[in-house]
């Protein structure tokens, strides 16, 4: 112990789950949607969202200690973060990743290590229910849920592709796995020249196009239902792929990148993202973390590094391919035909 | 949004029972105590842990990139901090406190909006069990690591009090729910002068006595057996409560801070210390997260702020009380009789 190290870290982020947990107990209850229309006080707030007596204040408190509430004069008022993202009724809201993780994730990690020792989902399929992606889109409730918890999990990542990429170049794209099209609308968004579509099941249209709608961005996107199992991806200059390859196995992936390059023109571009793993596997924590909740939620996914990708490209046929950090832990992976 | 906030801090802290189970998962395979015997390769950890060839990697370097563990010339190695407290061999060893979120806290956790709308406890006793303590306490092995669990969380507090404690001016003391000892031993090495006792239930006993041995200071530390509900407490010029008032409602901490008054002399004290919440509820959220934690192990009890304490004592009879902060959510609250 020459070096002196302490123990808070590691009680730390083993405790961690407390505040997930309240974070999530939090966005369950819509707290942060019913804040921003009438802060409230203890009583008030206790009342209208059904809590204990017992509970209340230290449940209030805490998500003010965490910094997800304020405490002004006695009444509870959201922070901007929480105002902004976190209140259901504004197009910013970014919660529905976080229903999805309170509703299955947290009790699915709950078995990581029998996951870690066996290889095997912790998901639904555990109890012979069917796959993750059978179970969601048979249902259309659930469906719009883990749509918006995908949009909710890229919305920055998004924003980094509509204004970072070299769009000038180009003039029609292809969203493939477009869930709502969050990544098609913030990449019209930014460049009005560019067309584009969003190919997904056929159950995700009418998500697609109500989202699109709501944009005003209907003459300029559309939606293309297919299967990228069964079906070519459509033709476009641009194809792009997130949070897409990383839930599938290696040569599930293959067969994805080839059809993305027989879907391209000479010169085209395949832009893949999500939380692309740093080359030395040491730095991007949730990239990796992600890599487990593939193993939680699927048979053979697996996240991967810029290198990883960089090198399937290649070996399909891309002439280059690089890597480009966009925020946080994302970064996008660009092959060019 | 004029402020710009970003949703980084919603989404890390919503996902944030990621790394919890990581390293909960490896402290219940005792990863750290093999690292620290024999650093290995990823193909001889994943056999010796039992690890699946699917996710042997994306743990190891989940922990590499937490900070848990280093990746040197393909071999894994512990970090100084996971070397010091989570190597089940060393007496710094503060891993209980994680075995039993893990084995406990993390699943009842999962039911945290029940308790905040029902305030009740989520533990053993919602499916017709014991209550906490008389569940640990009836089965040896679940108690010793009930009592490794408490010596955890509470090392650093511990070694606080041993040194920031005016020591010189008493010559007794006695440690109520005493659990391991590590309290006693701590303020013991600190002060030769000092001779002292750890009452709790009998089934405390040995292995109260065990840590005191394995310290060398049988011969100025004893078992004192005994109920703080039946029995008064033992006499000593300063009576230490540390982590016991938040686990019992206000009735119940005011008949023990009571029982501390009438064990003390004129000029004897008593030290009560946990993660104290701050005055204005604003701050310590750890403490706060604690209280939820009460919520959701105990029928009635409840953590609370140094003016709360403070009140009590003065309450009771104790001429003057101040609050002294001790490490990281840690304070102590000494009353002065």
């Amino acid at each position: 112990m020459s070096s002196n190290p302490t123990p808070e870290h590691i009680l730390q982020t083993g405790l961690a789950f407390w505040p997930a947990k309240v974070l999530l107990s939090a966005v369950e209850m819509e707290l942060f949607t019913l804040v921003a229309q009438h802060p409230g006080t203890l009583d008030e707030l206790q009342g209208q969202l059904g809590l204990h007596p017992r509970s209340a204040r230290d449940f209030l408190d805490t998500l003010v200690a965490l910094g997800f509430l304020q405490r002004v004069d006695g009444k509870y008022l959201n922070t901007p973060a929480t105002d902004a993202f976190l209140d259901k009724r504004k197009p910013s809201y970014l919660g529905g990743m976080l229903e999805m993780a309170n509703l299955r994730l947290y009790s699915f990690w709950g078995h990581l290590t029998e996951a870690l020792r066996t290889g095997l989902p912790q998901n639904e399929v555990k109890s012979g229910g069917p796959s993750l992606f059978a179970a969601i889109y048979a249902d259309p409730a659930r469906l719009r849920g883990f749509l918006q918890a995908m949009t909710g999990i890229s919305r920055g990542a998004n924003l980094g592709i509509a204004s970072k990429f070299p769009w000038q170049k180009y003039r029609t794209f292809v969203d493939v796995g477009t869930a709502q099209g969050d990544l098609s609308v913030q990449v019209a968004l930014a460049n009005p020249h560019l067309t584009g579509s969003g190919f997904d099941l056929p159950e995700v249209g009418p998500i697609f196009d109500e989202y699109v709608e709501r944009n005003h961005l209907a003459g300029r996107l559309s939606f293309k239902p297919g299967s990228f199992f069964t079906d070519p991806i459509p033709p476009a200059d641009v194809v792009m792929m997130g949070h897409v390859l990383h839930d599938w196995d290696l040569s599930e992936k293959m067969m994805l990148i080839q059809k993305a390059f027989d879907a391209l023109p000479s010169g085209g571009a395949l832009v893949v993202y999500e939380s692309i793993i740093d080359d030395d596997r040491k730095e991007n924590a949730f990239g990796l973390m992600m890599s487990l909740n593939m193993l939680i939620e699927t048979p053979g996914g697996f996240d991967y590094t810029g290198a990883d990708c960089v090198g399937w490209m290649k070996q399909v046929g891309f002439s280059s391919a690089r890597v480009e950090h966009l925020v946080g832990p994302d970064s996008m992976v660009v092959g060019t035909k």
